[in-house]
């Protein structure tokens, strides 16, 4: 079939011409710098026909003579594959060849050329770079030069799901409290109003959510203005049902439309200092602002991040329905595997169909990552058509997956031996695991950041002359994005320190290259310990109800507290999930969680 | 005896009318950002009354009628007491009840004032910052008001030690080509001459040094230009001794006098790229530069920080001869600690005899910290006629010294008991052992940084509830100052990674208030371990030769691995320092280093 790509390019440098464009960059986001954002912001996609369900990373440049897509290393060969025949060039945004989108315009671009943007999809941050860089070679900038309105006719609505609590009970939390406390964050950085782009912050504040505006997230498209006097939610009318909007009224949150954000930002009153984050906020929006605004608002995501009790004890709830829904997903593999008929692709549809069986699961928190043996060792492998393997013979297989419960989002991590494991993979899976316990087990004072404790996960493969280099835990949201800010545990430092209430990953791992890969994460939530005569102390208590593979431990190599921690956790395990399991299912996991000793 | 501070005072106000200044601030350091400057630039000290032996940290600022000293919360004690009667009142750098001078400064004066400073002992950096924040309020600064020319007629001259040549044979690089080295680094920025400020650069760049200039540090007083094709040391002639400057001849390094360094940079050529380093040079020097400053230059604190194969072989037989010197001092302490008779400031005495009897070793790398029971706690502890104790009955004496031998220099902490150690401060020790191991044992991927291994020090500790919150490893000079950057090991983080030849330090403690305080500190080389398909990692070698104190471990909570290091470290040190003992020093090095087995 004949790629279209090429008749968009010239449709493209048609409008170029009628506007008065050079060059034009094409973001791969929305208004609202979403990571994964919904089909009718994908445009980047259309045009250049590098694309997939789960969305891409790419940003476009196209002139009156070239047309190139930028993307990371993750995509290198997957982009070079969909970009032939579309007339796009791929180039590298990182590695060794990297070039950089800015240097490549200012080196092919002549003083007095204008390049050309849509400053409703570009941060205010990556904007004023731009412009600077620009202006310093003699380069203008347009940032008002919305491609698509006149280039990509069938492009998709914006997504018209409609909107339902979250319950008040499960969050613990009223909106009335949230915004009071957003307004104190507002008034400590001298502002007295905020706009609110990011769409997670906003599900958070407002205690709403939907299903299918953005995939495995119940986030929804929308601002959220919170002033001394006024709340107000910009969003497309068809997504409040009557009970949403009786909770707005509530609340005392006005609706408008979506559209309306601009001029109602450029009618702000001009004794009104408007916090906005530059990083998260449209420079499409900066642009019309009619008062001061003002840089800042990172710490909405801080309180985002700290969970209160009754959120972590429905979080619980989620780790039990998880835990049950995985029993029943490997008790399956087993009983199957010996069929050799289990492929990677058939696993993920299972999976997907046991915990969505559950109703308080309205979705997966991110697409499964399913590797059987050599494709384990692909750290962000998606089973396709095209790369599916049976699961036969002796092998190892890894499963990262996750739910979005209302009861909160999950994301674990097993790796399980299928026959026989060979001594290497169990030195290897131990080594893991001894990092994994490691941190999970830490104590440590109030102030400490991610990146101090990274390394506990890390020593023993290092003490060995192994690594995994990606980072060993993220953020978690509550029934929002599985991954958010702002902690994380890294090699790379984050200023933020881990505060009681953040949900965390523990993930750490061990990939050998055609052969296997090995991962094993809980999420686990930071609180108090005690307060001795050298400060508060914190620890991590596990959140994540699943065994680990018994079959996988070399305890040559563990300490007795190492084994102790595996005893420990197995029987909380056990005495969690029996209750709610059938007698056969409970036996299953009582032969999963029976007592590892020293051998 | 009356303090004369008020005359001084007086004195300088009145040449802060003659000169039209509203408020002076007077620095604690000199043109080259010494920490511990000579006598010549002690001028606040002698201005506030506010000193020590060893240089204390503080910044003055006197105004019309406000006479001020900020210090650290190292020396609040110490500063309240000698600013009494003297007319200066203490602020606070840090803590809870800190002032920011600047901003003191900003509330205290009115628009159209003036600030003055002399520019040759502050930072570019620091002046910059200065003068941004005064101009924001209206306030002019004058950095040319060398306040001491004029009111300090007593003031010590400008130490005339001579020099002497650091042996290539010990350093193991000639001059040309640590200054090839550092004119690549110079290209790098983009510049075509260096001028070096930083007086451990530039004994490091020479292979020279001197003693009494610098207190605990055989660095000299001199700047130094290196271009393509000149290289200029500007330096009191009087230090310059016949085989130095054949030294220098041989090198092509010119000798200009000290101060000429003015004219020098003023009467630069115009093409001329000058790197300077805006935290190390002086406002005062930038103030003259005729050409084309670019800032950077940190390169060469990186270079400096890496020490070559024979250093790291020289280092070695420092280190052996500081362990003679400590075996001989810890016989004496065990022999003659039951009459009673020894005080902490004796034990100072005695220790700096015995290391110095040894002809390379030219003076200690700082002042001793000798403890003994509660005043170990106090971490950097100097024990004076005031403070002094007596060491006796049960207790734990903490002794970190080191020395500045021509073949190196050393930095080492032991804590030992001196009658019956108590279950806790066994208790204690071992968990400061077992945090000291874990560091000197891990393997580490190339590119990883000191603040992501420190936690490896702290972590058993923090598992028990206790900390401490001092760096865990400092950078140590060869022959130069026992402090250097750029690396560090501590709990906030420093983006350079560790790199083979690196000598760091490896102390964690534990410090319990008015009862004990335990440190255990050897130096570790960082050199390759392997290369793996995961990587080039590096490990730590340590360096020290002394054993640790056996009577303090509890091996009922170490691991077999940790006691094994413990005696395959003390079978290093017998085997090390034994052909250099006496036989009855040998026998007591052979008990204090008996194999430690687990109880």
């Amino acid at each position: 079939m004949q790629k279209k790509n090429l008749e968009y390019i010239e449709r493209l440098r048609q409008a170029m011409t009628k506007h008065g464009i050079d060059a034009v960059i094409i973001s791969g986001t929305d208004p609202h710098q979403s990571e994964l954002p919904p089909l009718h912001w994908r445009g980047r996609e259309w045009l250049t026909g590098f694309h997939s369900v789960n969305g891409t990373n790419g940003t476009a440049v196209v002139t009156a003579d070239k047309a190139l897509c930028w993307t990371d290393s993750r995509y290198f060969i997957q982009a070079t594959e969909q970009l032939k025949g579309t007339g796009f060039s791929m180039m590298k945004e990182d590695g060794p060849d990297a070039t950089d989108l800015i240097d490549w315009l200012v080196e092919n671009l002549d003083k007095g050329q204008t390049v050309g943007i849509d400053g409703m999809t570009f941060s205010i941050a990556y904007a004023q770079r731009l412009q600077q860089e620009l202006s310093d070679n003699g380069i203008a900038l347009n940032d008002n030069f919305p491609q698509f309105d006149f280039i990509y006719p069938e492009r998709p609505q914006r997504p018209q799901n409609k909107l339902f609590i979250h319950d008040e009970k499960i969050v613990g939390e009223t909106v009335d409290s949230k915004m009071e406390r957003i307004m104190t964050e507002v008034k400590a950085e001298l502002a007295n109003a905020i706009l609110l782009s990011s769409l997670d912050d906003i599900a958070w504040a407002t205690n709403l959510r939907t299903a299918g505006d953005i995939a495995f997230s119940p986030i929804f498209v929308s601002y959220l203005f919170i002033g001394e006097e006024e709340r107000t939610l910009f969003i497309d009318e068809g997504k409040i049902t009557p009970d949403v909007r009786k909770h707005l009224e509530l609340y005392n949150i006005g609706v408008r439309s979506y559209d309306s954000v601009l001029d109602f930002v450029a009618s702000l009153p001009k004794d009104c200092r408007l916090l906005i984050d530059p990083e998260k906020t449209a420079r499409g929006i900066y642009d019309k602002i009619g008062c001061t605004p003002v840089f800042g608002g990172a710490g909405v995501a801080k309180l985002k991040s700290v969970k209160n009790d009754t959120m972590l004890s429905n979080l619980a709830t989620a780790m039990e329905k998880d835990g049950v829904a995985l029993i029943r997903f490997f008790m399956m593999v087993e009983r199957e595997y010996p069929s050799g008929k289990l492929t990677e692709v058939e696993l993920g549809k299972r999976l997907r169909s046991l915990r969505l069986a559950d109703p308080a699961c309205v979705d997966e928190s991110f697409a499964p990552i399913i590797g059987w043996n050599g494709h384990g060792a692909i750290v962000h492998y998606e089973a396709t058509e095209e790369t599916d393997v049976a699961i036969e013979g002796d092998g190892i297989l890894l499963v990262d997956s996750g739910g979005q419960y209302t009861f909160g989002t999950t994301d674990i991590t097993r790796t399980v031996a299928l026959g026989k494991p060979s001594d290497e993979q169990r030195r290897d899976f131990t080594l893991v695991m001894k990092g994994h316990i490691a941190l999970a087990s830490i104590k440590f004072p109030k102030g400490t950041r991610g990146a101090q404790l990274d390394v506990l996960a890390r020593q023993f493969l290092w003490n060995d002359g192994k690594a995994y280099y990606h980072g060993t835990g993220h953020g978690v949201g509550f029934f929002i994005n599985c991954h958010e800010g702002p902690q994380s545990i890294r090699l790379n430092d984050n200023p933020t320190p881990i505060v009681p209430g953040m949900v965390t990953s523990n993930e750490p791992g061990l990939y050998i290259e055609g052969k296997y890969g090995i991962r094993c994460e809980n999420l686990v939530a930071a609180e108090e310990w005690k307060s001795t005569e050298f400060g508060t102390f914190l620890q991590f208590k596990t959140m994540t109800l699943f065994p680990f593979d018994l079959n996988l431990f070399d305890t040559t190599i563990m300490t007795d507290s190492e084994i102790e921690w595996v005893n420990s956790y197995h029987q909380h395990v056990r005495e969690r999930l029996s209750p709610l399991l059938s007698q056969e299912e409970a036996s299953w996991l009582d032969d999963k969680t029976r007592i590892l000793k020293k051998s």
